[in-house]
């Protein structure tokens, strides 16, 4: 496929009976299937050689997929258009609308190599959240595969290499979901601060808070993904040879002590696993939840009230249940001597910080005394302007 | 975030090479947003103070988020636009446009409170809905805590309070699901009724059955949430610590007979267990199926014919299979007297009634001789009304 | 529902002040939606008698669902319209775009029929696919009731027939599932050796391969259907009467051997039984992601790049991966006799022939020798064709 997108040339005004003519430059896929869904929409086109010696050029449209054109999938899209005739330009960008696109204008031809590199950046803005991801994950591993693997190999001479499949899996899924998910709402509450200690919320961001922000949807799509893998994981254990050979076993210890009394059965340990497991399903279920509103098509039906309510509201008491979740599991583990393997600290405990320091610091800032200046300043009060001086549009992150 | 919205005034119209001149009232990040989106789509904008000394306001646009501003995902959304000059009206309805929404002018400005107040609701199409899931919830919560939990204490004297986190949450949650899945579709069955009787289809519903209808969507939608919670409440359940016990004192019991006969294989009780977990899985299945096709970006693609073959046909065979997986679990439980607890009948025999009446009443809809001539009916047929004067515009709701 | 569309008759043109009117001829419920939705975009509407004796009938817009229509589910979608008033028709298009359709032209009202008779089909586009699942279905449902219930019946005379339910589904959709997923991508592969062959990617694919190619995507749903099924099927095992059964009677066993030796742990087991969940995890979760990408509003938002690398890099990684998942699970069964009951082959064996095919010819085309020309054909190049005689438009697949 030819990356260096489409030129369009209009020719004829679209008024009278007479067609608007369309000229593309660029016979690739991309070319076919605009040029299709141009005639489709009563355009009329030409295709023109490789080498425009014209007049009126408009550079753009090349960051749709032919596959996207071809299914009409093109609505409310950004596309980009540069061009140094600005009627054309204008032409071009009223076709793209008929489309259904939304047209950001990059200026002259100058940016032409810009708007061409554009397509081929892959997931730009999920970089840093797989980063993350990949980073938290491949920490965990070597951290875990240490902890127990080694460990075991080393100090009990057992060999326990298969759990590295699934049991090692089912540790690094849980512990980097929380972590992500508690990354989603860290920067808002470190925002929520910033804002209150500049006393207003026209003044940028500093850059990195700025794109940490600007990657929370991503962010917590991966930790559903990680959820997700780890509910599934969870949910096979039953199931799994070694398992079943461990539940066998006790079975026979059972059998080998060969008392009369009836089997013990601890209501603590009862209680315990049974809110593990509540806990987690719930946390997961709203998870869910919010995945689904982030999927353009519903999201896009939220009225700005009901979207905050999702993200802000359901997301924290997704973050608190999925914490919740591990601090019943750690439960008790934190006292045991022998859960500090050559004095290293449990996953289940590395992995609580950061989403305990969210709460945290979210509970800070829905305490009254801080709330209500927080809500003054996110309204558009500003501690120290008058109110009058606000005319001109600034950008702002919340 | 301020919700009094955004005020537009046109100042030029868009005609010649100067693009049209748009000025926004009210610099919150809606405002902001809305700026943002303008300039890109070759708009110049200006903000203006919040007191307009001008004529010609055009109050709206303050249904949409500020995220779906900046996200673009505005495609086939509807604003409501109000105001006193009809020109400028029509300005802003064909910006609106341009940016993919579907205007619904509300008339003059008099209507403005109206339209402010319409972001403040919280989700209002699911209000009704909401209510029935916790209420049905909430009911079944008491009568299962009751008549297990307590009734277990009182009579055997046994603390099995544990089970409130999983056994009895997944008691509700099938429980509602069901009883909320045929809910979706007992008000079309009683509408179809409702039409044989009046022979026709173009007068109102009773108000009742009208806003029934409407939220029958959201009905479905909670029901397959619940539905899902269920899924895993019963995934889980072999790998709860008290599951495992009772597997293993089932062992030792089996053990203790001491019997060289080899253990007992009732295949009755394999065929029932399994037809059990077969229908719920596809029930569950056709569930998702359901839930997909509601997705506006999924639904939007089907001809009507399409979508109501999924909604109808699938539907009904959702709640049949959903309907006997309930009937293969209560089984013979309606002949045991231990069922009848204190003389109260089980949960699973209470939520079968509403879903069993809606397949009886559908099942009378599609016998021929009524359902022909409803079909008629359907299609636009009317008893005692000449085809002549149907010319007008009426409301309806099938 | 009455199935034959709505007919438009624009009576003024919209200059002025005066909005446009619309005549719609056809009462049903498209009539009357698509009468309301016009009148919220400005339109006056008059509702015309069925037989029109006028200047200008356009007709189409009967593939929309009404129940699209009254939700605003319009953005992108395509609608037919023919009529032999050329004026007439850009004055009704005109109106469709500001619907947010994309509207194809069908010529003049001689097509009326075909457009007539297009939203009475279902899922056409679903239909070969649909074929292709059941057919493999039953044979592979009755190839496994031979195989495994006669089979018990005949030889060993033991009724196993309740595996029908969940077993013997549960064979049955990882098997579909699996060659249906490979069914995608073969023809891509073919494809590239007829592109490789021929030296040129304009040159249209013969049909049946060309119709192959268009329904890849349904291909892919159903498969990602039957793994869903496949799934659920999996992880309810261990709650199943016959698999606890089974639990118990193998502990019955090793208890009867009354040995004091600790319960024989078989690493290998373990490592077998832990990959082959791992792989097939992971696969789904890959499944899953491709699944997603399909929906309209988030494949719609990735540009050509992203989208192919999904498709394509991700598609293959998930064929691997449950290709992987089939061939643990079939091991060593390919040595042991006792696996070819009756001399047949194992359904495991059988469903790995078309991945295994479509792996092999996808190897041979990312070798640096083969890809590299391959590359340069699908970016336009022609083996035996000067570049300038490639002006106008031709259709192309890939």
């Amino acid at each position: 496929m030819k990356t260096d997108g489409v030129k369009l040339h209009p020719l004829a005004s679209g008024d009278g009976p007479e067609p608007e003519l369309m000229c593309i430059f660029g016979t690739g896929d991309l070319g076919r299937s605009l040029g299709l869904r141009l005639l489709q929409c009563g355009y009329r086109v030409v295709y023109g050689s490789r080498r425009p010696h014209s007049s009126a050029v408009v550079k753009g449209l090349n960051t749709l997929s032919a596959w996207a054109l071809q299914n009409g999938l093109l609505a409310g899209r950004q596309v980009y258009l540069c061009g140094n005739n600005e009627e054309a330009k204008r032409d071009v960008a009223e076709m793209a609308t008929k489309l259904g696109l939304t047209v950001v204008d990059k200026g002259s031809l100058s940016a032409a190599k810009e708007v061409e590199d554009f397509p081929l950046q892959l997931f730009p803005e999920w970089r840093m959240p797989l980063y993350v991801a990949f980073g938290l994950s491949a920490f965990f591993f070597l951290y875990l595969v240490i902890r127990d693997i080694v460990y075991a190999y080393v100090e009990n001479d057992e060999d326990i290499s298969y759990r590295i499949m699934i049991s090692l899996a089912n540790k690094i899924t849980p512990v980097v979901s929380l972590i992500m998910l508690a990354l989603c709402y860290l920067p808002g509450a470190i925002a929520g601060f910033l804002q209150l200690y500049r006393g207003t919320k026209y003044s940028r961001f500093p850059n990195w808070l700025d794109r940490w922000m600007l990657c929370r949807k991503q962010l917590g799509l991966l930790a559903l993904g990680f959820a997700l893998l780890h509910v599934i994981y969870s949910l096979i254990i039953p199931a799994r040879y070694s398992d079943r050979q461990r539940v066998i076993s006790n079975v026979l210890n059972e059998v080998k002590k060969n008392t009369t009394t009836p089997l013990y059965f601890d209501n603590t340990s009862a209680w315990r696993n049974d809110s593990l497991y509540a806990l987690g399903i719930l946390g997961f279920f709203l998870f869910v939840l919010l995945g689904l509103t982030s999927l353009p098509s519903v999201g896009g039906t939220l009225s700005w009230r009901e979207f905050s309510f999702v993200q802000s509201t359901l997301g924290y008491l997704t973050l608190f249940l999925s914490t919740a979740h591990c601090y019943i599991y750690a439960w008790d583990r934190f006292l045991r001597k022998s859960t500090y393997k050559w004095y290293t600290p449990p996953d289940s405990m590395l992995c609580l910080i950061v989403p305990s320091v969210t709460l945290v610091l979210k509970l800070i800032l829905v305490l009254p005394c801080v709330n209500r200046p927080l809500m003054r300043i996110r309204q558009g009060w500003e501690r120290n302007r008058p109110k009058d001086e606000m005319g001109e549009l600034k950008a702002t992150n919340m």
